[in-house]
C-alpha cells in the first residue's frame, strides 16, 4: 500500500505516552494535565448522559454553546462571531486545522508554515496536495522575522498558518506580531489559519494577542480553538473554529463530511460552564505557578531555559549534558531516568536537532518537584 | 471563496431535523432514535468521567474499548482482527470512512459507488480528486446488478464503496452479493469500503453479511461501523474502522491527523458494556417491531412499499398520492402535516426522482402510531 505521508510514523506523541506508561515513567512528554477538571464539570456531563443528551447535535454543534463560545469571545476579545453561521463546533482543534487548511489549500497551492510546528499542520497541507513552505524560527527566542516571511510570499501563496501561544516552544505574538502580519497580508487573497489552543494560557501579565483583534487579519483568519486545554478535559475532543461567513460555511461544508458533529453531551456541559469566567480568568496564574515550580526544581541543574510565555510547555536546551541526539536522548531518559519529554527536533520537517526537549508542566506539583529532582541529577 | 464542493448544500440531515425542530413534526427524517441509551450505559459514561477518564485516549482507541470490540467481532463473525494493529477507533463512522477514502483514493482515482448512497461517500472521493463511478440500483428491489457493476470497472478503479445494512433503502447484502463481488475484485488491487454501521439491525430471520466474512473480500476491506447505531448514542460519535494491518497501518497515519483521538470517557464504557451480547443480540428483534408497527400503521395508507430488509429506514412509494417533486413534498409534509421525511433523491448524484420517501422508525411507538395515522389520511 503507498503512502499519502511517507514520511509519517506513528506520531511523537504516542511513541513517548506510550513509552512513559510502559517504562513507569513521569510523563512530562504529551501536552495533558495528570489531574481531573472541575468536579462541576463532569457533574454537568453526568448531569446531561443521564437525562437523554446522547443523540446528534446539530452538524455546526449545540445552539447553546455555540452562543455561550460567541457570548465569552466576545466578552474576552471584543469580536463578535455570530454563533448561527460563524462558530462550529468540531471534533477537536486538531479537526479545525483540518478542516481549515481543507477549506482553502488546493492542490500546488502554497502554504506558509513556521517552523517548529505542530506535527498535524504539513500532514493536512499534504494530503491536500499543498506545499509546505518553511519559515525557520531560530532558537533559543524564536522570534518571527516578518521579512523573511515576506520573502517567502509567493503568487502561490494560499494561507500563513501562525500558533500563539506556541506549542512547542512557548513564545506569544505581540501586537508588532500582528500588525506585522496585517501588512503582508492586506490587500491579498492569503488566509490565515491560526491555531490558539492555549489561548488562556500566557504568563507575567502578557495578554493573549488573538488574529480576530486586528480587522485585516480577522476578515481572513480560521481562529481554531480548544476547549480541552482549558478546561482540563483534553479527552473530550470538543475544538472550535470561530471564522467570518463564507469562511465559516466553506468550513462547515468540509466539517460535515469527515465528522459531521461532535460529541453532544459534552458540549451541553460546556455551554453551562462557559458562562463562568472564573476559570478560564484564573487559568494563566494557575500554569504560570505550575511553570514556576517546575522551573525552580530545574534551577540547580544543567538544563539551561528562558522561561515559557505561555502554552503549557517548557523548552530547555540540554547543550552542557550532552550533545546526543534530542530523539535518543528523549527515549533515553525516558527508560534510564523514568522522565519522559518531547524532542523538538520532531517539531522541524528536516528533523533539525538544536539539541532541546520540550517539557509538560500541566501535571500534579508532585510530579514536577520528582521530574526537577531526577532531571537536576544529570 | 471558491468551493471544493460546489454542489453541496446544507444536508439534508441538518435541513430536514432543522426544519422538524421548528415546525414541531414528528420527526422521521434524521436517522436517531428518540429514545435513550440504557440506563446502565449512561451509568458508565458518569462513573468515567466522575473517576477521572477525561484526558487523552490513544491515537488509535483506548486498549479495552479495541479488544472488546475485536473480541465481539470475534464472536460474531468468526473474524479476527487483532486490537493492536487492525482495530481503529474514529470519531463516528463518517469519520472513519472519510479516513478510509483519504488512505487510498489518490487524485484521478475511480471508485465506484453504487447509487442510492449514503451522502458523505462522494464528497469523500471528491475532496480526495478521487471520480465517483456510479452503478444505479433501480427500485423497487434495488437489487445490485454484479455484471453492471463489472463494466464499470476500468484500470483507474482504486476501490468499491458498499453499503449493508442499505441506508437509505433498507436492502442487504446477500452470501451471493459477497461472492459476485469477490469474483470482481479477486486478483486486483481494488479495495471496498463498506459501511456496516447498522450490522446489528436486520429482519425476518435474515443474517448480516459482513465483507470480513469472505476471505477475497476481508484482506482488502475497510469495515466501516458505528457503536451509535447499536447503542442509541448516535450523539457520542464512536465509531471504528476494521482493516487488515497494512491498510490499518495507513488508515492510522490519516486518522492521527484529522481528528487524533476520540472522546474518551464513551470508550471506556463501551469496552465494559460491549461484553454483554443481550443488547445487540435483541437489537434487530427490536427495530422489527418497530418497523412492523409503522408498517402497519401505514397499511391503510395510499402509501406502498416493500418492508425494509434492514437499517432503521423504511422507504415508501407516494405515486398513487401525488406526483410532486420527493424534495419539495418531503418539505410540505413537515409544514403541512407534521411529519418529517427524507426524499430519496438526495442520495443520488442526479437527483434522480422514484417518488419516494424515507421514514426512520428508530422513534418511540406513540410516534409511529401517530405519524402512521397522519400520513394514512393523505
Ligand atoms: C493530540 S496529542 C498531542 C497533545 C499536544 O498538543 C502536544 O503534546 O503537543
Ligand atoms: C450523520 S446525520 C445522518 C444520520 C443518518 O445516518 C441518516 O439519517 O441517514
Amino acid at each position: 500500500l503507498p503512502s499519502k505521508l511517507p514520511y509519517v510514523g506513528t506520531t511523537i506523541f504516542t511513541v513517548m505516552s506510550g513509552l512513559a506508561t510502559r517504562e513507569g515513567a513521569h510523563n512530562l512528554s504529551q501536552g495533558f494535565p495528570s489531574f481531573d477538571c472541575s468536579p462541576r464539570l463532569s457533574e454537568l456531563v453526568s448531569h446531561y448522559v443521564k437525562n437523554g443528551y446522547n443523540q446528534y447535535a446539530p452538524m455546526s454543534g449545540v445552539p447553546a454553546f455555540r452562543e455561550s463560545l460567541a457570548e465569552k469571545t466576545s466578552r474576552v476579545y471584543g469580536v463578535d462571531y455570530d454563533p448561527e453561521t460563524e462558530v462550529t463546533i468540531t471534533s477537536g482543534a486538531t479537526e479545525a486545522i483540518f478542516c481549515a487548511v481543507t477549506a482553502v489549500v488546493y492542490p500546488g497551492d502554497e502554504v506558509i508554515v513556521l517552523e517548529p510546528a505542530y506535527d498535524s499542520y504539513v500532514p493536512a497541507i499534504d494530503l491536500n496536495g499543498g506545499v509546505a513552505v518553511y519559515v525557520t524560527l531560530d532558537s533559543p527566542e524564536f522570534k518571527i522575522d516578518w521579512q523573511r516571511v515576506k520573502e517567502r510570499i509567493s503568487p502561490k501563496t494560499k494561507a500563513i498558518m501562525v500558533n500563539t501561544p506556541h506549542n512547542p516552544v512557548g513564545t506569544v505574538f505581540s501586537k508588532e506580531d500582528l500588525n506585522a502580519l496585517a501588512d503582508l497580508v492586506r490587500d491579498t487573497d492569503i488566509y490565515i489559519i491560526s491555531d490558539e489552543v492555549y489561548e488562556h494560557i500566557v504568563f507575567d501579565g502578557a495578554v493573549h494577542h488573538s488574529m480576530m483583534t486586528h480587522p485585516v487579519l480577522q476578515e481572513r483568519t480560521f481562529v481554531c480553538g480548544s476547549l480541552g486545554k482549558t478546561y482540563h478535559t483534553t479527552g473530550w475532543k470538543i475544538g472550535y473554529c470561530l471564522a467570518p461567513k463564507a469562511l465559516s460555511k466553506e468550513f462547515r461544508r468540509i466539517h460535515q463530511y469527515i465528522t459531521f458533529s461532535t460529541v453532544t453531551p459534552m458540549q451541553y456541559a460546556l455551554a453551562d460552564f462557559l458562562k463562568l469566567p472564573e476559570h478560564y480568568e484564573q487559568l494563566g496564574a494557575f500554569y504560570q505557578r505550575k511553570r514556576d515550580r517546575f522551573n525552580e526544581a530545574l534551577k540547580a541543574s544543567r538544563f539551561r531555559f528562558t522561561p515559557s510565555k505561555g502554552s503549557f510547555f517548557q523548552i530547555v536546551s540540554y547543550r552542557a549534558i550532552t550533545d546526543e541526539y534530542d530523539y535518543d536522548l528523549a527515549i533515553r531518559l525516558t527508560k534510564e531516568i523514568k522522565v519522559a519529554s518531547v524532542p523538538v527536533s520532531v517539531f522541524y520537517a528536516d528533523k533539525k536537532d538544536d539539541k532541546l526537549l520540550r517539557f509538560c508542566f500541566a501535571k500534579d506539583d508532585e510530579i514536577l518537584d520528582k521530574a526537577g529532582e531526577i532531571l537536576s541529577k544529570l
